[in-house]
């Protein structure tokens, strides 16, 4: 990740995240990584996402993901995630995010989203508020 | 998805795949992936996948997703999943994995998985028969 | 089960309905039953799921759960579900599952769902032609 | 719930514990629940939940449940969870849980878990230790 200003979280593994291998099913980063974009909204950007979800009718669908699970994580494990923006475009968005846990990285995604009306699921342009927010958030 | 031998599975788009804007939530296109691995190793591979876990103690950790999320799948919608295998290494395996539904291309994946042992999570040489099986879904 | 009608669906239990102890993680279940409701409405009731909740604006929402885990369930079982109506009320109906493989029961279930429109989440009674499929299922 | 001491815990609602109709899926409150017993372990009772999983190889498989959901929970609400134990048996034991958001209560299960090696899955007698950290959760 770049050296600009990321957001972190802590992430506690559970047992409901992991499998019968005993490690974290990987679909459960996926989820986690959304917390994550919650909590961005909640306590980075200072933007509710539940009123951005119920009150502004927005979301943000996923486009394209590319991630690497470099090794296992394991119930009980505190995960670091540290999220950063690559790009935001006029309603698309360049997310990356990385999960350390015991110095030991554990898995790096790109993530692509875009703002979109939750019911004509059509791209709505970032508020210029909420672009000016994100942009503190650029990595490069 | 290339010319070769595809493994091709109905799924059901069902209320919990769906999150508050009524569309599949996308951790869950890769449930419904490994579904989709699953079947193909009891149908289309004739290798009982439960067997490669609980006996063999083999399984197929997830080392690399790349996905796009080309449109919003809903409750109800018949979601045609077709797999194919673009490399085979030692003990990787590239897949590709294409969902079609109401004939519109919904998502399309390439994923990288390993065979490995569960309990020591080191990767495993594929067994010949396994391979001969795995080649015949190249899909170039 | 009482000697009625009951709705019938064979569930496969999949690598991510389990936990690390390798065997069903038993929130797991709850959504193995709803998509048994969802199969009695598309294929018992002849009412389409997905219309009663995007068309209709309908939902089933859960007021009371009892449950027993009468045995564990491993990946690879085959889950027969078996659900039968024990009562209905104005819009209230009450449900009974169990799950059986192997011959061993495996689960068994009450369930209290209301029928209520999916905006407002007030309670809605039964249309006469859904109500006259439902009652086909009563147990007693 | 009773007049003893209870662990309590707040959970934020998010995203994906909620539905097409935007409210909490219900299999989705017992993940939270098990969110509960693994932060009363970890806090309350100071035994950690990892090493009882993966050191002593033993965990909690539900026996029974019964949950009345009394009011829908929306993304963004902060559900407050109360855990009490009603009853402690050689190896099984009975726990209430209650949620309230808002002053409004949401949720109230009553939940009966085995200690059960996990490899055997046979029923084992508390450690005296771990009897005693619970038995200051009594309710009654």
């Amino acid at each position: 990740m770049g050296t600009g200003n990321a957001f972190e979280r802590d992430k506690l593994i559970r047992f409901h995240h992991c499998d019968p291998a005993g490690i974290v099913f990987y679909p459960q980063y996926f989820i986690l990584f959304h917390e994550l974009v919650e909590d961005w909204f909640n306590h980075g950007l200072q933007h509710n996402y539940a009123e951005l979800v119920y009150r502004q009718r927005l979301g943000l669908p996923m486009v394209r993901v590319e991630c690497d699970f470099l090794s296992p994580s394991k119930i009980g494990e505190m995960l670091t995630l540290r999220l950063g923006v690559r790009r935001i475009g006029r309603s698309s968005l360049g997310l990356e995010v990385e999960g350390v846990a015991g110095g030991v990285p554990r898995v790096r995604a790109a993530l692509t989203v875009v703002l979109a009306d939750v019911d004509g699921l059509r791209s709505v342009p970032f508020p210029a508020e909420l672009r000016a927010g994100i942009e503190r958030y650029l990595t490069v």
